[in-house]
This record gives structure tokens, C-alpha cells and sequence, in this order.
């Protein structure tokens, strides 16, 4: 394998050729047509140089004071948006996401604004839960836990990618260096980052082999990776088996690893809401099941429905809605196959195709938006197979004959990031509403009311998270400051330190005055 | 097998006859002798029967105020205060730990104070984390994980025991059934602890199955337990083997597990010290390692020492207090074949004895207290081996030459509780301290610096964890109140929720004047 035609990965601090065992080149979804640039599959070689290059970073940012990682972090921050037409042109090129407003005007500054928020959250310092018992003299905080990889997904190039996204803002705030896997769907989002990345390092001081990047492992390397007694932990983005079988991985050495899997994020429609405000919520629905050709982890792909007049016209509606709307671009071939094979799987477990079905014709991967509807009491016979998350703009209706069919149906979901509950503003639902929400709370990391599940906002109250199999441990959140920083850290207790060996957070005098500690019985700032 | 001679399992709220697929009884180490009391190995049925139960607990207890099962954990204590006499007598027939100081005056209070901390923790709730976003009305805390197994260790009766030890108190506290099964060589004890607890129950209304008992399973039983979809989450301290198995299981299942296995608490004695104060690190460390014969999790089983005249000394004076102590008892047979068999490994692999190395004649178990001591080349050569734990009264000296061969030594260390570093006061270890502290801060949980390991307070600054194989996660303690609760925790998120549907501590107004919310990005008490 000539390496020289190959786009270089990030090892060590130094753009090199990979050791490769092979190339792949990204494909514009719209197109079906692959981008230019080759780029390399890493042999095991190239991972292991960059964990003993992560080690070494990792030993150089406990050194450092967090004010460090935390201009770099804005420093990056500041260059993404300098650099944002360009970065956004690309990822549109690699993902067919739409330029406006999706990648330019949420996606970019939901990335920035969260690099913005780890940085503030590293200087200030209270993510790391400082607690002291100064008569004992005992003490601890949160410290980082050593190097992460951090595996991005193919739906948010920038705000989940592997060196720009939540994962990464997170495994740096806490004072890891990352070692990142690009998703292979768009790996020049991903380098163009990294190229900001490595400017905002060498501005900053942070360690220029804090960051690093691969793009592409064989699967047992991969696995081989998440296990390695170098790594202290990895962030995973993306589908349910390749995550299941890193954590297999991992688990087995003792690696801790936070998951972030398949959802499909059911919305429980009560029927008092749908007699109140049934044309809004259709509205709703259609804009959350279809926005991004449905490639969210929290797109709305189950809706429980008491059948009824009100149920039925709401279906209807939604149909309509759904043949009227111009399907997006799917984001890979991969997508549109892997859609096709669960909506043929919901299908032979009893689905009933309402409307779409089918791939549409090229170019670019597109799907007809996609309706199916089940009965609750099928759905409690065939759970597994109807629970099959088709990542996509799809989504599966089922209809309850009455509460204890829907209270059944709502006992079978598997661990979801979401659950919504639609009821009526006048009380009329809250009998049903009683019933359900116990069922739904301990299926779901977040409960909604009266609104669709999609939007994740970045803000500390956040659980983007849930109980397994939609990530690996209830306990963990992706999003939301500080709470996800503490997935990248140990607990390091100092027993009888003497004062001037303790960490600065941990000494009687705070090391600024902002940050919270828990200082005996109490939360005291500064 | 006829279950009527056989003592009865605490099941769905009821003591009945067990199903029972064989029999097993306690053992006095002190002779060597069983005890009368016949115990059941129980059968699936009773484990699936327990699970229904526990089912039904959980939904109960979250119905009900914190304030229940704060009052059930505070009058369990007072209980257990009023017939501690009648219990210490059990534990020590059935373990031969010493009634005083060990088990009345130190591990009886250890218990109910942990169980009123817990209590406090409950009835505050600042434990939960309660997150509040006022301006984006979403609001996240920690709630109620589901039914939790508890599996207790050997050494702890009382203070670790699965129905009245930390995991059992913190998985209460957090609002959880417990299903605790009783290691089998204090199941009278267990069994006592329990009478008391559903006679607490019954006092203060709390779920007469939120708490139940089992005493020995099946191997293939405890896997299934572990990974069985009503549990929420298990709690084991024990042996690395058996614990390696459990965590298996459940993490193939999605089920969180919290271990604490082996440690060997390496102790590091700089040359300065010894040089500055010798005989009292001797009679420390004596009487740490000796101390409920060395049957701690916290027992300092590897010493560090730069070689040298102070070393050559320091281990000198510890052999003389090594012979001149009378060893105390193993708590079982198991424990003395199980140390025979790891000596026998340490000096395959090459480790000197130096005094001690062999059982003590009967009745009762016991082994001469023992010191190997091994050089650090030696130990680099076979870090694996060497790292074996001797669990009981016997600690591995490992002389270096230099700096160099000490730092080697530690870099070989696995994740452990607690590493401790004794220096000079006069700062002539300063240096070798700043040298080797990175080193063993991130193999260890807990840092002590001129202190012995072996107490554990419960403080909320405590870590009673570390990295693997210390335990499976180094992000959790066991001890300390409110971390441990925690453990037993889902992160659950309310997104646009409806005021009057949201648990009570994330309403706008407090529930109560103590609880210390993260309100809006600062802490706010009441």
C-alpha cells in the first residue's frame, strides 16, 4: 500500500503517512459519487503509536494548570467559527446535511458554544465535585481518568465528531488528551477539524499530541483499542452492534466505556390531546420524525396511540404530512440498506406499511418518508423484533385498544434516551397520564411533556442518556455541563496529604472564586 | 430435601421454608467446629420469586416520601444498638473476630452510624443531584435505580454485611429493595440482622419485601441473578474470581455492577522516614497488617522499600514483631487454603519467606504471621505472580536498589484501594516523593501519606474504590455518604415537564429547608 496518495493521519503531534493496510474514500450522499481524497485504514501500528503518545500527553496535562486546556478549548472554539463556511461546505459534501439552517446556522454554534461551556466548566472547576473533610483530613475530587478515544457517529459531523463534539469537548475539559476515530462518512469534516485543533494547541501550549487522529481500524483493532491498558476510557457514538461489541471488549478488561446506541424514542399521544390540538401535534411529529432525513438518536420512532376517532384522524393527517413532504438525503449507502432491512424486519413481525417503503430512485440515497402501524397486542407478542430501530425518517405507529393494552405495550420497551407523553392542557388525560408515566420513567433517560424528542439542549439539567440497551449505564450523560465531564474521570481520594502536596481544589484555600466545594456538609464557593 | 429442618429465607415479606436444592452450615474458626443452625442453598424459584417481590417493593418505595425509608434505616439502626450484645456474640461464634474492641466497640457503631448517615442522606436528598434549568424547564436527579443484589463479603459481618452493611444502607437510601444474599459463613448473623430489619419495617411502614434474604446459591444462579432483567443493580465484595464471574454476567446484560475485589495496598517507606522514625512505622505497619488478621481489604500486603541499612532494619524490627505476636484466626478454612495456596504462588514466583509461611496447628484456623520479600527486579520480572493476594495476616517486602528499580515497581502495580507513602518530615524526601506520587496516584483510589490504610472512615470526602481490578469502575466509592448512594442511582432528566407532575425536588420550591440544589448554575440550599 502506497501511502503516499493517502490523506496523512495525526500521530504523535505530526501530520505522517499511516501505516496502512488499506484506503476508502468518502461519498457524497447526494451523488452516490466518492469524494476525492483516499484515505487510510490504519494498522494496529499507527494505534499503538498514539497510545504511547496519549500516555505521554496525559502525563504532560496533569501537569498543567486547567487554565491551559481551557483556552485551548476557546481557541479551537474561535478558529471552528472563523472557519465555518469552509468546514460546513465540506461536512456538507460528506453527509448531504443541509448547509442552512442545519449546519451553519444549529449544528456549528451548538459545537462551538459547547467547546465554550467545557472550557468554562475546566477553569472553574466545580465538575470535578471537590469534597473536603478538613477535621479528617480527608479529601477528594474527580481526576482525569487518562487517554480516551472517542468513536463519533455519522449523523452530527460536528457536534458528536469525534474531535469536535460533545465526547471530545468532555474528555479534554476533564485533562484527557483524545485519541479520535473519524466516522468513515466524513473524514475531512473530521481532519479539517483536526487541523484547527493542532493551531489551537500550538497557540495555547496544551500538548500538541493531546489530539490525535485516525480514521479508520480494522474491527478487531478497534477492539483491540478500547481494551488496551493504555487507554483510561472511550466514548461511542453509533449503532448498537458495533458499540455492543466494543463494550464487550472493554468490559472484559476493565476499560470503562459510555455508549451512546440506538433509541427510538417513543411518544405516547394521549387522546384528550389529540381531541384539544391534533393538527399541531401532527405538525409536530412530522417536523421531528422528518427533520434531518430522521438520522437523529432521538428521532420519535415509536408513537403509542388509544385507538379512536381521534387516533385514527391523527394518523391520517400524519400520512398526508408524510407523502406531502420532500424526503432529505440519507447518509450513506450503509443507511439506506440498513433502513430497508428494518423496515422489511418490522414488516415480517407485523408491521403495516401506511405509507412509503421504498428507496427512491438516485441519485443520492433517499428514502420515501415511512409509516408503519402495529397493534399493541402483536407488539407485546414480538417486542424485539419490533422495537427494530429504523435510523431513517420512519416511524412506527401502534395502536392500544384500551390503557391496560397501551400500560402492556409501554412494559415491553426496551432502555430508550427518550419518552414523551402528549396530554390535554384541561386535566382530561391526567387519569392515563397517572398510569403511564411510572412505566415510561424507568424505560427513559428524559421524560418529555408536549413536545418532540429531538432537540437535546446543552445545558447542565440534561440527560442524554438512558437505561441500557440505549447506552451502556443509567447513571452517565453525553450532553450537558458538567455532569459529562465526570464520565472522563476517577475518583482520587488524598488521605492525610500533607497540604502543600494536595492538588490545588483540594487544599483549605480555594485556587479561585468560583469554584463550588463541598466542604464539610456544605457547598461553599471560592 | 426436606426443608423443615432447615432455616427459613426471607422471601416476598415472609420467612418460609426455602427451595431448597441442599444444605450448608457455619462454621467457629476458632475450632473448626460447625454450628448447629442447617442452612439452604436455595433453588432458582426462590431467586425468581424474590425478583417478583422486589418488582413490587421498587414501585412502592417510589411512591412513598423519603422520609419512610430515612425513618425505617433510623429505628433498623436503634434496633440494632438494642440487641447488639446478642449479634456481636453470632459474628464472632461464627467468624472468631474478636467481640472487643473489633466487633462492639468498632464495627457495631461503624454499622448504625453508617445506617443514620444514610438515613440523614435520604430524608436531605441532596444526594440526588437535583438540577434544575428554570429558564429551559428541564430538571435531571438522580432516582431510584430498581431492585439491588447484595452480595457481602466474608470479613465485615456487620459493617459490610449484605443486609446491614454500606451497599445495603446506601441502595436503601437511595430508594431500592434489596435482595442481599448472605455469605455463607455468617449466615446466622445475616439472618439475625434481618429479623431485625422487617421488625423496622413493620415499625415505620416500610415495604415489609423491600428488604429479603437468601443465604447461598448456585454459581449458575448468582450469573443469572445478576443479569436478570428486574434487577437494577448489584453490589458484591468478595474474592477477585468470584466477583470477575458476576461482573461478566451482568455487564453482558446491561446490568450495572459494583465490585470490591482484591488489593494488596502497596505501602511505600521512604528512606528519610525510617531514618527519622523507625520503630513507630514498625509498630504501624505491625499492627495494620496483623490487625483482624490481616483479613481486610485495606490490609498493607506490598511494601516498598529503597534497600539500604534503615530498610534492612525496618524489616528487621518487623519480623521480631511478626514472631512475637499471637497470630488471631482465619475466618474459614477456605481463607487459611486459600493463603497457603497464595504463598505458595508468591514463592514460586520467587519471593523469599522470612518468617511465618505455614498453618498453626488446631483447633480452630490459623497461620503464622507471615513476611516474604522479594527484590524489585524480580518483582518486574513477574508483576503478575507477585501481585497475588495473600488475604489473612502476611505482607511482601520488595527491596529496590535504586530510584529507578522503585519507580519500575510501581509502574507494575494494578489498580488497587489504597497506596499509602511514608516520608521524612524534614523534607529529605521530597524529592523521591514528587518522583514516584504520579506514579501510584494512578493505580490507587485512596492516597495516604504517612498513614496505614486500614481504616476506612465514612466521610463524604472518602474513596473506597479505585481502578481495576480493584474494582470495575474507578468512578465509585463503596464508602462515604452521599457518593455511595449514587451507585444505586438512574440519571433521570424531565424535559418540559408540567410543575405539578415533577418529583418534588425539582420543583421551583424546595422540599424541605436542607436539601442543596444546582439551581440556574450556582448550589442553593432550601
Amino acid at each position: 500500500m502506497c501511502s503516499d496518495s493517502l490523506q496523512p493521519v495525526l500521530v504523535a503531534g505530526q501530520w505522517r503517512p499511516a501505516r496502512a493496510i488499506g484506503a476508502f474514500q468518502a461519498v457524497n450522499p447526494a451523488t452516490g459519487e466518492p469524494l476525492p481524497e483516499r484515505y487510510p485504514i490504519s494498522d494496529w501500528a499507527d494505534c499503538d503509536e498514539a497510545l504511547e503518545a496519549a500516555v505521554d500527553a496525559a502525563e504532560q496535562l496533569r501537569r498543567l494548570p486547567p487554565d491551559v486546556r481551557a483556552r485551548f478549548l476557546e481557541v479551537y472554539a474561535d478558529l471552528i467559527d472563523q472557519n465555518a463556511e469552509a468546514i460546513v461546505q465540506t461536512a456538507h459534501l460528506e453527509t448531504a446535511l443541509p448547509v442552512r439552517p442545519r449546519l451553519l446556522e444549529v449544528e456549528l454554534p451548538r459545537t462551538t458554544n459547547q467547546l465554550r461551556q467545557a472550557a468554562a466548566a475546566a477553569r472553574d472547576g466545580s465538575w470535578a465535585l471537590p469534597t473536603l473533610d478538613t477535621q479528617l483530613n480527608i479529601r477528594s475530587h474527580y481526576a482525569p481518568i487518562g487517554p480516551v478515544c472517542v468513536f463519533g457517529p455519522n449523523n452530527f459531523p460536528l457536534a458528536f465528531g469525534s474531535i469536535s463534539g460533545g465526547d471530545f469537548a468532555a474528555a479534554i475539559a476533564a485533562g484527557n488528551p483524545v485519541l479520535a476515530k473519524a466516522h468513515s462518512s466524513h473524514p475531512r469534516t473530521t481532519q479539517a477539524f483536526a487541523e484547527l485543533a493542532v493551531e489551537a494547541a500550538h497557540r495555547t501550549g496544551f500538548p500538541k499530541h493531546g489530539v490525535q487522529l485516525l480514521y479508520r481500524l480494522r474491527h478487531e483493532d478497534g477492539l483491540r483499542l478500547v481494551a488496551d491498558r493504555r487507554v483510561g476510557a472511550t466514548g461511542y457514538t453509533g449503532s448498537r452492534a458495533a458499540g455492543l461489541a466494543l463494550k464487550h471488549a472493554a468490559d472484559a478488561a476493565g476499560k470503562p466505556i459510555y455508549l451512546e446506541l440506538s433509541s427510538i424514542n417513543p411518544v405516547v399521544v394521549l387522546p384528550g390531546a389529540l381531541e384539544e390540538r391534533s393538527e399541531k401535534i401532527v405538525a409536530e411529529f412530522t417536523t421531528s420524525c422528518l427533520m434531518g432525513t430522521g438520522q437523529f438518536c432521538t428521532n420519535p420512532g415509536l408513537v403509542l396511540l388509544l385507538d379512536g376517532d381521534p387516533a385514527r384522524h391523527f394518523v391520517e393527517s400524519v400520512k398526508e404530512r408524510f407523502r406531502g413532504t420532500p424526503p432529505g438525503y440519507l447518509l450513506s449507502a450503509g443507511v439506506l440498506k440498513s433502513l430497508e432491512q428494518s423496515i422489511a424486519r418490522l414488516r415480517d413481525a407485523g408491521a403495516e406499511l401506511l405509507v412509503g417503503g421504498q428507496a427512491l430512485e438516485g441519485p443520492g440515497f433517499r428514502f420515501a418518508n415511512t409509516l408503519l402501524c402495529v397493534g399493541a397486542r402483536r407488539f407485546c407478542e414480538r417486542p424485539e423484533e419490533l422495537q427494530t430501530e429504523a435510523f431513517g425518517n420512519v416511524s412506527l405507529f401502534v395502536m392500544s385498544a384500551d390503557l391496560e393494552e397501551l400500560k402492556r405495550a409501554i412494559q415491553r420497551l426496551e432502555g430508550n434516551l427518550t419518552g414523551s407523553i402528549y396530554s390535554a392542557t384541561d386535566g382530561s388525560d391526567d387519569a392515563l397520564y397517572e398510569e403511564i408515566e411510572p412505566l415510561l420513567r424507568q424505560r427513559v433517560g428524559r421524560l418529555l411533556n408536549d413536545k418532540m424528542p429531538t432537540g437535546v439542549a446543552v445545558t447542565a439539567a440534561m440527560n442524554h442518556g438512558g437505561p441500557y440497551p440505549a447506552t451502556g449505564h443509567p447513571g452517565f450523560t453525553a450532553v450537558g455541563i458538567p455532569a459529562s465531564l465526570r464520565r472522563f474521570a476517577a475518583l482520587h481520594c488524598y488521605d492525610n496529604v500533607r497540604p502543600e502536596r494536595l492538588p490545588k481544589d483540594l487544599r483549605d484555600e480555594a485556587p479561585n472564586a468560583t469554584i463550588w466545594r463541598w466542604i464539610d456538609g456544605r457547598w461553599k464557593q471560592g
